[in-house]
């Protein structure tokens, strides 16, 4: 299959299309964004990479980077995980409370915001140096060292992150949250605000592709059984109450941002990158998606 | 891979395992059924079939049926389907009409009850004698002739349904159902009353693995690209509140149905159903999860 | 306090004011109405009465008919009602069902659509002849013998009534429906579809200003308790959820219908009844509101 | 009517029942009560009080105060506080979110938890030191100048108070909330920290039943019609999902509090309190609901 083609013609199309899609606008620095940057990122097992556009910008990886906190609390502390958090998708708005109130503080998935600041709190209670620490994982996991926070990025949502201030001490309410908020909200802006390139974060979603293995040096990360765990939940809950319509279009597990950014993964064969800035009304990038749609349409290859 | 062996084993070992599920109990004709009958059916692309227990037994299909009357519905009228039903999981408990009321009459997916629902309506509007219909569709499928209503269970469910009542009446007063309401309950409540062994069920969803073609007489039924897409909904949407769950457990595209059947497909290997009429507590068969779940640990054969 | 002084002048400036509000649309009956028919009527203890405009021509009492029905359920099974329905106001638009659904078939009170069912079905397992007797009762308080059913209105409204089977149905999946579905909605479309004057229901409604007692004849109806307890119920249940705006507004015990009537209670003084078919966006009478409001702003009378 | 002889009577028929009530537990000051006080006052507008059992003991009135900021903030800004919160009955347990998100930060009403906490911004924002301002607003209602804050009790809701953390976070999301998180809540915490006895509630809310006017020195607080609002309001609103019942049974606008207090008003007559820690299961005091459903029931005077 000649991906480097493909996704030259996708990228092409997408590109001649319109796209009505908006800049994130909550924080200031989202807007500042070019939002007619482009890129894709296509990862096969092999360890080749096809890139096209602005491929190898680095982005702020927003909410993609709850599958790799979720992946990281997963290895520290197991199953014990799911009695903080469980594997369903949320079927409401990824800021709605309603259901987090309803079932007494435990939050839908890993996944969505909720889910996430359960994550970051059990990251606080097991590491040393939570924030060092994630980005030591994200850096081994992609194998590129120059993997950093955008601080600026963080304090900038910190300042204006009511809707998740209200999340967490909801869910301190009902003792779902062990630390101090102000502390799990630090490392939780923090993760939020990494940036990375498509071409990174191809890399760094390799393992959950090869079966917990890091293509590179052989390293085993997770287990099998754990990786198609992760990619079963990926697949259920990685783009919030779009999760029915991605998998129905794109058919892959996928992980999105407000950042505009999206990853998916092909188990057993390949991870693609997207990064268009310009979001639908459900959050997730435009022409990301269209590009995903057209990956697997033309190379008639998806999970199912 | 030795099919036959695995599922024996399951089948010892899930036999020697306490199962505190419980019969449905809403119509007489459910707790009627042996709770200690037993069966599993493996089906590979190449025609091969693998069972054990009471494979061969029929039992009433349920919401199984969904499955197939989605995919009707789907051949009849294509993406004007999505107009009156979404894709989404649903997130809340099977019978919810919470969401159905807040989404206007439309209802998350096709193949939880209200969306089901509409699927009836429109093969109503669609074919000429619907009820034939769904027969011959379902033997095409199966390549078996001998599959027929249980009308007595389609009767007692009409005497009781009144929470399908209350759904068909208030998508109705959205305009989302356009026939008359006793018509089209008696068509679901028939459909659901269809009796089929867990052989039979996996010849009949072989289709769905074997992108949109028969493989007995090569027909195709469905494009690969409409076939994905089921799949794809099958995965997110067939266990109802428990498909996050069950897709981190068993990782294939499954759906169930109160009468203790599960029907699960790999894409390009295999279908597999399962039948034990003892439900845990989200209305899906207990042992037949636990078969599932070791099927594809044993086999380290998930789509993920 | 000259009383027909004050209505005529607030007859006169309302009539100057616009009215933006809209006939009730549901059905064709409704849609024939003049929509500027206007008429006021007050009654006091004393058997005086004061009537402007088109106070003395009938019109659908639509969900008024629920004090009624209420009181006399009440009579005849007394606090028993209380398992069956709640005294609390819904919060909720009037025809919501997902207070229904999460509070397991017990309508939140007697006089929102769903109460009004449970209570429909009381009268039809404690009455012989339900629709004679509820006709009996509303020509016993009022006085007045030609008080009659419009059945076309009836018929109409059953007919289009999806929305009332909704709950209906829902409820009798709760077990909180006693009798045949079908019967208790004839009962229901009925007592809605009573026609009666702006004079004619501030008769009706003078015992609940009098401790319970017929001014008339003084013939005791209710207790002193019962009426004050009823009385309770009206002002925070009567109006949906523009109850707490009405309480602030008008400050006494009311119950309005989508005929466009609304009669108020001033307890140990006087009732009074307003007609004006235009409805504002809660589906209560625009006019009607306004004209209350004046009364008791002018007359500086309230409960408060 | 011998007040004296009525609550004498009252006050002993209550000790004699059982009280299954719970001390509300959420914070340790409110623990260490003596569960077995009780106290009742009435106070009548020409002065005459009359109390039984530990009606001048200090207890802490927490919600009470909401009646009193409410008011406040009505004389600050008047009818532009009815941008920022309703005057709906919330229908909903008093901490639920879920309406908040629904109707976009405009909480139902003034007395709940995050009407309340909108109120305390509003008190920000026009005073220069609030929480010296509410305090003298409470002393000249009630003539009574050793009223304080108990700011023991204040840090400690503070350290706690997760749901309120909650609540107010969400509403400062939607724009309601102007002013800092930190300083609106510690109003909050402070003036639910006020400590006064029944004696001191009832003359503090003699207002409420005269008009507006103080009775000791006919000042002028409220107009006639503002009164009467808040009186309503109170009625609709005041005791949380409790507030059908308690007009039900008691019939009085009331306004509750978790430390056990009640003080209820009768518009022209009289205003009474009572307190007894143990709370029932809506948070509201048992015997203090008990007491004055046997106040009005005996002295068979209720608004309506």
């Amino acid at each position: 299959m000649d991906y480097q083609q493909i996704i030259n013609d996708i990228y092409r199309d997408c590109l001649a299309e319109k796209d009505n899609g908006k800049l994130a606008d909550y924080i200031p620095e989202l807007t500042q964004v070019d939002p007619d940057k482009f890129g894709i990122q296509v990862t096969t097992l092999d360890g080749h990479g096809y890139g096209v556009g602005d491929y190898q910008e680095k982005f702020s990886i927003q909410s993609i980077a709850k599958l790799f906190s979720f992946t990281l609390a997963l290895k520290l502390i197991g199953n014990a995980l799911w009695k903080r958090v469980g594997v369903e998708p949320s079927g409401d708005p990824f800021n709605s409370l309603v259901q987090l109130e309803h079932e007494k503080g435990i939050p839908r998935n890993p996944l969505i915001n909720a889910g996430a600041l359960v994550i970051c709190d059990v990251l606080v209670s097991e590491l040393e140096n939570p924030k060092a620490a994630f980005l030591d994982f994200m850096r081994t996991l992609s194998g590129e060292q120059d993997i950093r926070y955008n601080t600026t990025v963080a304090e900038s949502e910190k300042a204006n992150g009511y809707k998740n201030a209200a999340h967490i001490n909801l869910m301190k309410s009902f003792d779902n949250i062990h630390n101090k908020v102000a502390t799990v909200l630090d490392l939780y802006y923090h993760i939020c605000a990494v940036e990375m390139s498509c071409e990174e974060l191809s890399s760094a979603a390799l393992l959950f592709a090869n079966n917990g293995i890091l293509p590179g040096n052989k390293e085993r990360i997770l287990s099998k059984s754990i990786t198609k765990r992760i990619n079963a939940t990926t697949q259920l809950c990685g783009l919030y109450d779009q999760a029915g319509s991605f998998a129905f279009k794109v058919g892959l597990p996928g992980k999105s941002g407000v950042g505009g950014g999206i990853v998916a993964i092909h188990p057993g064969k390949y991870t693609i990158s997207v990064w268009s800035p310009k979001l639908n009304e459900k959050g997730n990038s435009h022409k990301g998606i269209q590009a995903l749609e057209l990956f697997t349409t033309n190379t008639e290859l998806s999970i199912f």
